[in-house]
């Protein structure tokens, strides 16, 4: 089931996470929605609503369906979802004396919400596992580095020497606090949506409920009682963790940046010029910011396709879609980034990563303080 | 105690709620700046830093102080902060010998964010009260107009018949998950801000963290352990919080907007028109939708001004500034107005206000309404 | 007419320029829509759709007319606009007779929509006058440090000593390419709003573009032959201008920020600290910085506010009077204190104001070097 | 030369003018950079900085350059641009005897920045011939349809009847003078960049303007006479015009998802549902408007962007990175789906587009429509 692809853009690459943009994939999405057809059909089966016989031979028939993607996608500019194709192709292979019974109770919104649940659940994952190994990050520089004193600034003038674990733990702690609030927020995102063309569950009667509970133990989400196409306050919660956690990261790119252009912090693998051998650009400080900029951009859209219209909004839900797969994929840039330049600190002030500290600064900062810079009139 | 007063621009007070505005106001906030300076005086006493009866002298000098405004705000132009004049106004009214004690260990910064948490403790029970008083009002809507039929509508199309009630509910979940939310996240809010000059507390060595639990404890604030000057997480969340607030209101007032447009609302005090006599404007369900979007234009802002650079960045933190007070004064202006659309429907579908409902609708709604679409109690 | 005044908010002159600010007062904007309305009688007396004496009459009975504002703004909470209570008053004070010819084919956005128009024409000419004052002080700068070498910095990295003219200059050319854009944006802007309730001009029948003509004449307004309800290209690429303004100006700010934090830049009555005497914080170049990035977070509401629906929208117009009055206010507190910062600069790299540049630092910035930065373990 | 590509995300196709993102491709923009390398080199030929005979031998080796692209974007994630590598094997090709001879007096941002340009001519050569379609669709439902009545609606009310061309232009005019704003922008920012590593062209000394003029005709570009690495003015107008062209579609797609939902409109090839075969959903009338909350939260970033420190910023450069191509691909996408919603009007109010107009409407519509509401014709 090969989705479409398309040439990258020109550092395109610099605001993706390959982990986090592949859970967003049209190839990985469709997939889930067809999980979610299966065991759909399983519930329904196992209420009664349809027979369990018919749930059988149709899913012997479907195990080995493959979706005609070109098409669906074809379709999807016209129907703007991929549902009623899919659903369409899942029916033609169920065979038509059970294909009433698919998606029976459900509407496409509850597909695609569900299936983005469940990509998020993998995402966050991710992120809870990179967040810890960052926060290992700090806390080895801080080991390292902690007791080396620095020149605190303060509204860009020097303010007092102190040592450097203040500006390290003044980057962990934040991230630490975020961890925790990913912890007790995932749980709340990670809840099936099923509520039907209305959103009312009306379809299915009295068995809506219990077809929900199979359902969403089936999927490895909660079951919160009711749909929520037009209810997405925990989206933009999430939204807004993610453009924090970039600025969280970007405070911590701008200050490495900062003693980057004091000569405090030498980097490994900084970048090279093409037309001035002696730099050495602390890329990664820089993209970090940019990233933070770009999130806390994004959010704001997010946070207007908060007024979702009626029961089911167009308008508003394409909006996060257009916000929300690649803010998660900053993130994950901003979280690789981040680990990438903690890494690569080898001195700050005048330690040096392996332990010769406490002599003056053997990377030369001083030095490239300009010999040449008076005025020349 | 008089601050400065300007002349309000057009439409200003729209996205103002003034008991909101007034928490953050110039007085107010140097108000408790002064309440800070005294109860860190009182605290540098108890802990022996400062001899007690200097600070009992002092302080009884200081019981009247009054700042002069006027100059205070005259240097903040200069200093960029107000604290500088302030502290100079106060030593001076302690008296030469004292002075020196004032202020000790402290900067500017923990005076305005000690300040700045307690308005926000002020403004979330204001929030959480009348978050309170609008869950009721959208229970009574329930209550009284919960069973009439309505149609849904998805991706702007008749979808199909359901009972207003699940409608409603789709405006009061996500409030009454909103409220949950600042009931957790007020807490972290509300600590003490208390760094000193670099924000490692250096400055008043080990008692340190004596004096500020015991400054905190005074001021009713949570003592966190440490100077968060440059962690600015927590009040990121809280601008996204206020921004989620009005983008949850804002589909309340669109979907009234557009239940006003097909006339399946009727709004008692809807706004008149200069010169069409019949019309009957949905002007608070208008401004939820406004006052969304502009508090989702905002939210981008705060989060941008995460990116604080080094110890104590001045750039970021005016940015806050910028921000923060009005986006609470939008939220606070959300919450009023949606109370009072709420109160002010009249009518939905074929129900009304005071129990007669089930007729037909007396502002000629109904005759444009689909065949099958009629009330079912 | 004194209009509601309120307290200030801590920090709230920042971003309030107080000319402009006053241009969008509730006073200044009521006065120049009982101007619309007169001007509109007379030309409605011109073409002859209200008797010529009625009307001579009239405008003598209201040639003192005074508002009840208060009572004005009470009505606007409900009405959502001001036009309907003011049109009464006005009404009621040109006496019975009369009062059907006033407001006629006029609707409440036009006299608004035309209030705003006159208010933009005015701050424009503020803004010129400023941009040129502006520019001027660039090439006194330039003329005065242009020759002294400092060093050129790219990524974060020192790269090469240049001239600093060619710093100046990437400051000074952008508001140049400004200056002219607004010359060739403003005329675009000042045009009178005449549509009437529909925005079709129909309410007047044949004379409506005669009547157009005659207003606009009399206001200083170009006519552009419709009405522009719900066509608010011009104005969003206004608030863009304004936006780009702040955002050119904030790169000079940021630039002196980092001059000053690297010791390249002496700057006169910098900001004094509570509680480290030594320090000299650039508040105005910081400032420079948080404007800039407030507008960013502005303009973005003023484009969301494009999507008017239908002939008039009470959701995206009331958006935007929440961004666009504070944007122009930010816009001149940039320009305002762009001029305060370009005069503030009393050294630049080895240079000094008073000519007796050339020698080494006179301002000590070297020493301010960390003597005391060192490890300590 | 292949360039990297990848899974499409979900819904990705929506936001992305596939015309548009191919211009900013990897491939695109590299390709471009190489040609900018060989013309600086004749250049450098033409005007004595390097012998003829030298440039003749490594053009000629140069003729069937490929770039080993997958090397390149390795570098870049080091190098932050993927300039050092490809000049490193552009020197290589050439051989080593000339080498030293190409990139002269340059740096990589000259090569992206003219890049880049050179991408936006191709976009706006393209904008504008999408435009003046779009603009000859809306005469055409202008003639076909502009004479029918339909309900003139202001804040969400009925106001009075209209003409259906009002509306029609309403749609028409911003983009009219949208088209005039691009011609006159168009041509300020095709221009060369050539500033070399600190953007003051030193290091050609007095041959550096000659070598841009050479350099700025062979690419068929405005030669500026000066860099403008951190001047980025032009190209934030240029983000607002884009941001502005989706705000202005979206209005004309908000119009129609309305008029859809009241039954003023029929549609041809509107979307279907999976679960509700009656519907026919106005996909891309709603998809206009989320593009326009799209762009018009992207612009934020740009104006963000604007803020370049000193003399080349790599954080604000790769922010505008992440906002630019994007944006410019939402344009495209909007310019197409507003093209495709025009042709899509079968019937406005009771007209009908193959002129049958004036008759009862076939779907139904007129139902639900006020008695005095019908086509005059």
């Amino acid at each position: 089931m090969p989705g479409a692809s398309y040439d990258m853009g020109l550092f395109e690459f610099l605001r993706r996470d390959e982990f986090v943009a592949r859970e967003f994939s049209e190839t990985a999405m469709i997939s889930r929605m067809i999980e979610f057809e299966k065991h759909l059909a399983a519930a329904l089966g196992a209420v009664g609503a349809v027979p369990k016989s018919e749930i059988s031979a149709a899913l012997r028939k479907l195990a080995d369906f493959a979706p005609d993607t070109k098409l669906i996608r074809e379709c999807t500019e016209r129907d703007g979802v991929p549902v009623p194709e899919l659903v369409r192709q899942l029916r033609a292979a169920a065979g038509a004396q059970f294909g009433t019974g698919l998606h029976l109770g459900a509407t496409s919104q509850d597909l695609i919400d569900t299936a983005l649940v469940l990509a998020l659940k993998n995402v966050n994952a991710y992120f809870l596992s990179r967040l810890n190994r960052l926060g290992g990050a700090f806390e080895r520089l801080s080991a390292e580095f902690g007791d080396v004193e620095v020149m605190a600034r303060t509204r860009m003038q020097n303010a007092e020497p102190m040592l450097a674990r203040f500006r390290i733990e003044s980057w962990r702690r934040p991230l630490d606090s975020h961890r925790k609030r990913l912890e007790s927020l995932g749980p709340q995102l990670e809840r099936l949506q099923f509520g039907g063309p209305t959103g009312d569950r009306s379809r299915l009667g009295s068995r809506a409920d219990d077809v929900a509970r199979i359902l969403a133990d089936a999927l490895g989400l909660c079951e919160p009682g009711h749909g929520w196409h037009s209810e997405r306050d925990s989206l933009a919660e999430y939204a807004s963790w993610n453009s924090a956690l970039a600025g969280i990261l970007g405070k911590f790119g701008q200050d490495v940046a900062l003693m980057a252009q004091m000569g405090e912090v030498r980097l490994l693998n900084a970048g090279g010029s093409s037309s001035m051998p002696h730099k050495s650009n602390p890329i990664k400080a820089e993209l970090l910011v940019s990233l933070a900029r770009f999130n806390a951009t994004l959010v704001s859209g997010f946070h207007q396709a908060l007024v979702h219209e009626q029961e089911r909004s167009g308008a508003a839900w394409m909006l996060e879609w257009m916000v929300l797969p690649q803010a998660c994929a900053v993130s994950g840039a901003s979280l690789v980034g981040a680990g990438s330049l903690g890494d690569s600190i080898a001195e700050v002030g005048g330690g040096s990563r392996n332990g010769r500290g406490g002599r003056g600064c053997s990377s030369g900062w001083c030095c490239r303080k300009p010999a040449r810079f008076r005025a020349r009139r």
